[in-house]
C-alpha cells in the first residue's frame, strides 16, 4: 500500500480508538481540522513536524506512529 | 531540541555513518541535493513520503530514523 494511503488509514484508526474526533484532534495538535480531514483521506502529507504534533496529541510516540503506519504499509503489498 | 534542528543534525549524522555524500543520498532517494542540504540545515522539513524515501536510501526503516531522532529531541530538552 502507498504512504499516503496508508498514513490516512492510519491516523483514521488511531484516532477512533483514541475516541477523539477531528476537532479535538486538530486542536490538540494545534492543526486545522480541514488539514486533519485532507491528511484522513490521502489528500495532504503530513510534514515531520505535523507527524510530531499529531503523535502527541494521539499520545504516542513518533516511533509508535511509525510502526503503526510502516504494518499497515507492508499489508497489502 | 526541536525538531527541525534535530532532524538536521540526525540526517547528516546517518548519511556520515552510511558513508554517503549529499548526491548519492539524494540520488538514491530520488531528491535533489539542494533539498537533502535544506534538511541538513534545518532550512526545510521533510514531508512522510521524502522520510519515507530517506530512510529507504539509508538501509534503514522509518521505525529506526524515528527512533534515532526521537533520542536526539530529546538529548538536551
Amino acid at each position: 500500500m502507498n504512504i499516503e494511503k496508508a498514513f490516512a488509514i492510519t491516523l483514521k484508526e488511531i484516532r477512533n480508538q483514541k475516541k477523539l474526533s477531528q476537532e479535538s484532534l486538530a486542536f490538540a495538535s494545534n492543526l486545522d481540522r480541514t488539514y486533519i480531514s485532507l491528511l484522513e483521506r490521502g489528500k495532504r502529507q503530513p510534514t515531520l513536524t505535523s507527524l510530531f504534533f499529531i503523535s502527541k496529541a494521539l499520545n504516542i510516540s513518533l516511533v509508535e506512529l511509525m510502526t503503526i503506519l510502516e504494518v499497515k504499509i507492508n499489508e497489502n503489498k
